[in-house]
Parts: structure tokens; C-alpha cells; sequence
């Protein structure tokens, strides 16, 4: 009997995957790979009085899509903590050479990874995916390789648990990824993605973000199915 | 003038320290030791639904006696996340040898030290103090100094930040805490801390918390300036 419940226990572990959600293109992809590799889905994402709260509306979308449940989890005490643009839509959207860009939240994915632990735990789920890429590293410390081995052993030591942080994007650029979607099948749920800095849907198509975008769906050479300002 | 400014800079994050607060004997006693070193103090408690929310009372207290800024952070998702009986009334309060105490919250304090240094990020503060203690650990194992140090490496990392967890406690136990406080003469402070796993104000004397923080006061041979039901 007891063996039996540990039977069952392990193959639910093995079979649940946690999603960190963003809405936006990257997540989007990684939610497509979990899908394929796992057969239970939660999708988390977060409101942390983000500038564009499109995001979450987004996010849920994605998730319907995946046949996923979803939550979303109130941080909103992170817009108090930081002066950072994504959060204060009067502070401009800087990116210098060299220095942090000013869309930088400090900590931001160290407290997402965190709770969504807590709920891995929770939902007995042994992998979050996060869509956190080095590649297209736009000077963020925290999508580096080594803050997040270093972040799996933290939490791994704080709830004795063995919970896996896979990040298959990490290597990846824009392209790589737009392509790896392609292959999945899944191209159409880039139309529910979000990326626009400005916050318009249709996308403006001329902000930093929305041109890393475009340029990746180029090099990819694959139509972007997400709806732009006409004249883009 | 830039050497000027990275002077000041630099002497600001030496003086001024983060202390996480539950209201409760041991961050008391961290705060006492904190301010005896630091010249300016911020308070970070947190709301995270717990049973007894007079704990943020108290924390807001002590941080006057001690003329410290305060802030308390609602993190009350988190109620979601457990069945533990820290925050739920309707649990039991169970302790039973090698199983974790049912008022375990899985991965409580890696979430704390993450906000708090998100805050010492934001206030320019290169340390943060926690009560956490490994003496009178009690099977919860985001107490020990495994952990601590390894969620120090994942902050600085995620931030590019050289924050320093400071724990004064892990070695102590209750009596011996007792004594720090009492040499550094803040025996006082005690009487606006919470201990009591009912809630009671003055204390029930016979829970489980209400009997450890008696034995660590009979044992330092001095006073509990707390009130107790009378018959305790």
C-alpha cells in the first residue's frame, strides 16, 4: 500500500511541470516545449504592477491554449522596491552601453524562481521552466547560467526537495527560437504573445522590444503571426 | 565631486542595516545586536496571512523602541501555497521526532531573505539580519547555514550586489540569547514580542513556543518581562 502511494506520488512528480509565464514570446515558447514533454501543466505568472498589465491578460490566453490551469500571484509590493521603467510608466525606457537597462527590476527573477518553487512544491511538481536566455542577455544578471544553478540549489536546500529549474532557451537566440516554435507546431500562439514596450496591441513595431522581435522572425525567416501597427 | 559622491555612497551602505522582523524573541534580540552596530536601521516584517497577526504588531513596536524605519510587506499569496498551521487556525499544531513541524511553510525564509534583499538593494544597504538559529532548529531547514549562505551567493548573483546575511543567532540557544540580550540592555524590548502559538496576549505559558521561551529564561536564570496568563 505505502509502496503503492510512493508509486504514485513519483510518477505525479515526474509528470507535472511548472511554467513561469510572462506573456511574452520567450515564455510562450517555453510553455510549447513543456507541453510537449509533460502531460500536466501549471502555468504561473506574476502581477507585479507591471507597466502593461496586457501581460497577464496574455499569459492567461497562453495558457488555455496548453490546456494548462494558471494562476497569478500577487507581487504588486515589487513596484514600491524599484524605480525600474517596466514597473513606473512616467520613467523613460533607457538602454546605454554598459550599464544596466533601465527596464531592470533588481531581483526580479530570484523572487519569481523563489515562489515558483513554493508552488512546485505545493503542486509536488520536481520542474519549473523559465524562459530566461543568455543569448539575447540584455545585461539582466539574473538570466545568466550560474545565477540559476546557483538559485536551483538554494531552494532545493530550503525545502529539501529536488526541483529542477530548466531554462531550454538559455543558448538560444531570437531566431533559434522562433524556430524551434515552428517545429513544435505552435507558431499560432505567438499571436497571443505580448511584447510591445509601448504597451499597444495591435504592436507598434519600432520599440527595442518589438524590433528584437521582428529581427529574429527575419533571420528566422518566418512571419511573425501577431498583429502590428499598419505602416510597420 | 565623484570620489565625494562614492565616498558618501560608500559609508551609507556601511551604516545602514536591514532587519527582518516576525516579532518574535529571536529577531528582537537581532535587531538589539543590529543596532547596537548600525547607525541607521529599516524593519522589513512581513504580512503572509499568518494565524497570528498580532506578530506585525509587535514588529512595528519594537522597531520604535529601537528608532528604526519599518515596512511591512504583504506577501499574503502565500497562504495559498501551505496547509501549514502558522497560518492556518484550523490545523493542528503537531510536532512529532523526525517529521517537520506541521507549522512549516516550505521555503518561507528563502522568500523572506529574497525580498529582503531586494529592499537592501532599493535602500542601499549592504547587509541584512534574520533570527534564523540552527541550535534550537526545529526540522525546519531554511534555518540552517547551508542554506544562508547559499541564498546569499544566489542574491549577490542575481543582483550583482555584495550583500551579506548576517545571523547572529545560529549558534545560540534560547538562554544564551536571553543573555546577549540582557548585556546589551534591551531586556525590555522582550515585552513587546510574540511568542504564544495560540495568540494569546498575555501568553497561554503551555504551548509548545510559550514552554521553549520559559525553559530559555529559567535556564539564563533571569525574568521573561512578558506577560503570562496568570496560573502559568
Amino acid at each position: 500500500m505505502i509502496v503503492a502511494s510512493l508509486l504514485v506520488y513519483y510518477t505525479l512528480m515526474e509528470s507535472r511541470a511548472i511554467v513561469l509565464l510572462s506573456g511574452g514570446q520567450d515564455s510562450a515558447t517555453c510553455l510549447a516545449i513543456a507541453a510537449n514533454e509533460y502531460a500536466h501543466i501549471h502555468c504561473v505568472c506574476f502581477d507585479y504592477g507591471q507597466r502593461h498589465q496586457i501581460e497577464i491578460e496574455s499569459s492567461k490566453q497562453l495558457a488555455k491554449l496548453a490546456g494548462a490551469t494558471f494562476q497569478c500571484v500577487d507581487l504588486r509590493f515589487m513596484s514600491d522596491l524599484s524605480n525600474s521603467a517596466l514597473i513606473h510608466a512616467d520613467q523613460p525606457i533607457v538602454e546605454a552601453p554598459g550599464e544596466l537597462p533601465s527596464t531592470f527590476v533588481p531581483g526580479r527573477n530570484a523572487l519569481f524562481l523563489t515562489v515558483g518553487a513554493m508552488i512546485a512544491h505545493q503542486k509536488q511538481s520536481s520542474v519549473i521552466y523559465t524562459g530566461v536566455c543568455q543569448t539575447d542577455f540584455s545585461g539582466y544578471p539574473d538570466c545568466r547560467e550560474a545565477f540559476v544553478a546557483s538559485q536551483q540549489a538554494t531552494i532545493n536546500l530550503a525545502m529539501e526537495t529536488d526541483i529542477q529549474i530548466k531554462t531550454p532557451l538559455m543558448h538560444l537566440n531570437k531566431a533559434q527560437t522562433v524556430i524551434k516554435m515552428n517545429k513544435l507546431g505552435r507558431l499560432n500562439w505567438y499571436k497571443e504573445t505580448h511584447t510591445c514596450y509601448e504597451g499597444m496591441r495591435p504592436a507598434c513595431g519600432k520599440c527595442p522590444a518589438c524590433n528584437l522581435r521582428l529581427k529574429g522572425f527575419r533571420d528566422a525567416n518566418i512571419t511573425d503571426p501577431l498583429e502590428y501597427q499598419s505602416g510597420t
